[in-house]
């Protein structure tokens, strides 16, 4: 698709100025004690897209903005993307974070090194020093933000209050929906909960990102300003896009390029769309083969075969992937509203590299 | 002691201040979905002194500020405090908080009695929802603190920044040591390390309470404004004297107006200043025997008594008593360079207040 390889460049670009800022020793350098440190700076110091930086900075940019004054905003919303990552890798029991341990087990490493504790304690304070990073990282998440140069300190007071208060609320809620939805039946859960719960997950931030770029390099504090409100749709409805190829990847992805097994949403039994589907519209025959395998972690690789195998011949696959093209169709329309240049042809490029991931 | 009686009634009319926007159902009722909105109201709809919000208001009042202009900065250190509480309790473990369940337990309860989930998911879900309760709480906070009125909005930024990147980063680093003061021998733990773990645990948060309200009353950005100086170091110091004075009864404290039973912090082997003070004093017999008792969960109550006579016969008791007079003593010489008021008789009532608790 056009732009995407294009974009990658613009991406790495600013991804560059972004990590100037995060990787400062004078902010992460000067957390204390060592432990704390070393789980504040591990996600970072891994890499990572740096996507919604680079979302903020390109809608400020095509706005009119300087994108160079908002990098401290930029590299905010990485730290805040960070902060529910720590916080949801504890709640979901995961162990792999961009290639190493997440903070939890980075955490229990090191009272296994340092003091020679054993499981549980060790697991223990791994937990607790994980929730503690993801604190600082959300403090420090605030104050990089209202580090933005150039300014008016309303816009900034403004911005902050709406990202602490409706963006932080509504991840929240969404990731105790995702938590909750596992623990109802099937049938209990429609796409449209399961499509709110990923808007609320991801498309939130997305949409944050591109709204508080526009206003940044509007200078204005008006979410109604046609700019905005252009923009910041065609994030939320990018972001939503992404969510769903992310599931189908999560089906039939392949291994290496994901990081995990093929299959494993279905033996974690996670309620995704493409589960939804194949239930709206299965047979009651088909239904409960797809019960006995889905969330049963004694679950074979044959039957999770299996599985995948009716999710697609149910066309759940495809109708989830044309809902995907739905959400990018609805997001270029929205970015036609904004007056084109290099930046809208960068933003373009973002929605075409976030569906274009190969399978 | 005199005016701790008139403080009692100054707070008890500002924590209602407070409470007003605390408890606003437009704040609170708004969060999603219900679980998470019982766990984020829960501690404080129990109540709680508002100890911090009645410093920041009465330091404003103390310069000459407009103390109802920063109720909304007042009661977002009282969200601070209780996403503090929140984390610390899942860190620590405890069960109880106020008089009711702490929050991962009544997550735990909920998850119970609405999906009839059994230890450990149940457990489970009340860690994770506590988790996110307190980030919940966090982003309140701040955006809380930002509704301030009638203040510029680069005092805000300024404040908000600071409250973000070092209280909050002091404050986790205070928690961190405290857990890992724990893991480590009692003799490689000294009486100024546990000090400043309690300086970064409790008297940073007053501390930032007076200079905030201070600087709010004032309407300054200036730091070493020494009105601004004088109130931040009488906070700090109070907040030093009152952990001290905890410390104290945590070992010889009343059961019942502590909430916990006499001598549990000897059980829990916790490094407080007076066990630190015992064993620099005793002679090698006497560590042995406070050894084979602290931080032994087998320990009876009788070796528990045995201990706390130890630490008197020690002169631990006495000594730690003289410390926390020697901080109120500062805190009183700082608040003698502000001018007298009825606001600084309040502010000294309240430092009173912490240390006359009694036995």
């Amino acid at each position: 698709m056009p732009g995407a390889q294009d974009f990658t460049a613009a991406l790495s670009e600013r991804s560059r100025w972004v990590d100037e800022l995060l990787l400062d020793p004078n902010t992460l350098g000067r957390i204390r004690p060592e432990h704390l440190r070393r789980l504040v700076a591990s996600y970072l110091e891994r890499g990572g897209k740096r996507l919604r930086p680079a979302v903020l900075m390109l809608s400020c940019g095509a706005v009119g903005g300087n994108e160079r004054d908002v990098i401290p905003a930029a590299a905010a919303l990485e730290l805040f993307h960070t902060w529910t990552l720590m916080h949801d890798d504890i709640i979901d029991h995961d162990s792999l974070r961009r290639g190493g341990p997440t903070g939890h087990i980075l955490g229990a490493e090191l009272a296994a090194r340092d003091w020679e504790l054993k499981y549980p304690e060790a697991a223990d304070y791994g937990i607790s020093l994980s929730i503690l990073a993801g604190d600082v990282q959300h403090g420090l998440c605030v104050a990089m933000f209202l580090g933005a140069r150039n300014v008016p300190p309303e816009l900034l007071v403004h911005l902050v209050d709406d990202l602490e208060r409706n963006v932080v609320a509504d991840l929240v809620e969404g990731e105790t929906l995702d938590i909750q939805f596992g623990k109802q039946p099937i049938s209990e859960v429609s796409i449209q909960d399961v499509l709110r719960m990923m808007y609320l997950k991801t498309g939130v931030l997305y949409q944050f990102a591109g709204k508080a770029g526009a206003m940044l390099g509007l200078q204005t504090t008006d979410e109604q300003d046609p700019l905005v409100q252009a923009i910041a749709t065609f994030c939320a409805e990018c972001g939503t896009a992404f969510q769903l190829q992310d599931d189908l990847l999560g089906v039939v992805g392949d291994q290496e390029k994901l990081g995990k097994p093929v299959g494993s949403d279905i033996l974690e039994g996670k309620r995704t769309p493409v589960l939804l589907e194949a239930f709206r519209v299965a047979d009651t025959q088909t239904r409960r083969r797809l019960e006995t395998i889905v969330g049963n972690p004694r679950a074979t690789p044959e039957q999770v075969r299996q599985a995948v195998d009716l999710l697609a011949d149910l066309g759940a696959l495809d109708a989830v992937a044309r809902m995907a093209k739905q959400h990018i169709d609805k997001a270029f329309a929205s970015l036609e509203k904004v007056a084109p240049s290099q930046y809208t042809r960068w933003l373009a490029g973002w929605a075409n590299f976030m569906v274009e991931r190969e399978f």
